[in-house]
């Protein structure tokens, strides 16, 4: 059913009446539709659930724009970004044009779905905002980094799983739990690729984030498991290019400190609730998603 | 009665729970409110009226943020613009911010409002869209212009006017049309002043514009006005950093052509037909804004 969203998406495209952003949108990578995966699994696939997991996808895609810019990355799943082809402007209206219709589409909808929606947009912009604030120093705390993520990357999961659950009739606050999750072990198992995959897989530098001022779960649990000199070593590169040696250096103390088992760990934690909550819906077609989310290029 | 919309605005910036947004919100300039002026004469101050006022002039700062990273303009009203201080990401982000919370309170004031505005909010995206698209060649067409004005400046003024209307019990239609001449007027004339002011009073150097790329009415019909050779030459400074002398000469031919007056016209006859409008509804207190509109500084 899947097909039935990405038609959806192009109508709303064409509805648009704009040549420029029908080629604009034709050039964009459609990505793997978790959040579109997600409703359909909840809700089933009448009109309106499609309606909505085209929009929800529709607002995904304008917040990635949006976010290559943020990053200045020129790439995404090993394709040069919108920005890097077309220019920031250019990235930075055709999310603001598809943020736009996505909310005008949600009024056509529900107007309980069109606030949690909306709602989550917000949470996510927040989230964007506080990820480029974050990593203007070395952060160690680890509350403010497992907020950031949830605002990022978990608000609009949550907020789709929970417009499902509405639209079908069934708990939302349940669904809720269940995508924020997802949601937030999503964006820790992305955190650990950054570390652990190389740069060909990734499509950029690895150890990127750190490089970038990011402090991720991993880096927030070595920093605790160092002695002060070594503390002292790893705060010096935080925020430059590393070299090999350094790169090294990092993976090496990752390792004899088993940060990324511990990382990883803390990912399937989330992960097992999740399961268990969605078994005690009876919900099987969830749990599938659910391990997806924790198994990606390990 | 602004007050009020301002006091509401404030409340919606901390709702959303974010010291640094409230921090970034107050070094934002408020403009002239010129949306929710509108708004409150048209619909009185209710507090579904001021709520809809406020969120209109959210969505206004938010659309003004991503337009001057859009431009790279780092003055705006002679103050340095966000982007300036805090950077593009951040003046993307708080654009979002404004945006998406003011879709989710147009959710709690009304369906009908809330397509009228996230419509515009798309209108007024793909003008900016097309604003840039448009300066990438020397533009002669009228028609061209006046829709990408149209959709970057009047889009969201006639649905200011058609929402009002609409929550005041009166005809949507008439005052949609009055808002969308007023705004297309608006735009007129600011593109006047590009040309007519000296660059103390516009806070950026005079014909900007036009070394940005932008061709607006005045430069469409001084083109239709030149004879060939002349034609040849304003094409060639197109796009370009004009020195004095350059400067000279288009405002000599534009003097000689009476272009300055004729655009100026063509704005009045807009404005005049919006008057027209108001009297025929005996909205007397609409007047003064139509005719605020094109007597800003001139």
């Amino acid at each position: 059913m899947l097909s039935a969203v990405e038609r959806k998406i192009e109508q709303y495209i064409i509805e648009l009446n704009d040549k420029e952003v029908l080629a604009y949108y034709a050039k964009l990578p459609h990505g793997k539709r978790l959040r579109a995966k997600l409703i359909l699994k909840i809700a089933g696939n009448s009109l309106t659930i499609v309606k909505t997991a085209a929009v929800v996808e529709m607002i995904h895609t304008a917040s990635l724009l949006h976010d290559d810019v943020i990053d200045d990355a020129y790439t995404r799943r090993n394709m040069p970004s919108l920005n890097a082809l077309y220019g920031n402007k250019t990235a930075i209206m055709l999310g603001d044009i598809l943020y736009s219709k996505g909310f005008f589409e949600l009024n056509n909808i529900s107007t309980d779905v069109a606030k949690l929606i909306s709602n989550a947009v917000t949470q996510l912009s927040l989230g964007e905002l506080n990820d480029v604030l974050l990593a203007k120093s070395f952060n160690t705390d680890k509350d403010k980094y497992l907020h950031m993520i949830y605002q990022k990357t978990a608000s609009l999961i949550e907020a789709s799983a929970g417009a499902a659950a509405l639209l079908a009739g069934k708990p939302k606050e349940v669904y809720m739990v269940y995508g924020r999750n997802l949601g937030i072990a999503f964006q820790m198992i992305d955190d650990l690729l950054d570390i652990t995959s190389d740069s060909a897989t990734l499509g950029k530098p690895a150890l990127h984030d750190f490089a970038e001022g990011k402090t991720t779960l991993p880096y927030i649990y070595l920093y605790e498991a160092l002695d002060d000199e070594e503390k002292q070593m790893l705060r010096s590169l935080h925020g430059k290019v590393l070299n090999g040696e350094e790169q090294a250096w990092i993976q090496s103390r990752m390792q004899k400190h088993q940060i990324i088992q511990r990382s990883y760990h803390e990912a399937k934690i989330l992960i097992d609730e999740a399961i268990v909550l969605m078994e005690q819906c009876g919900e099987t077609a969830l749990l599938g998603i659910a391990r997806e989310m924790i198994d990606r290029d390990f």
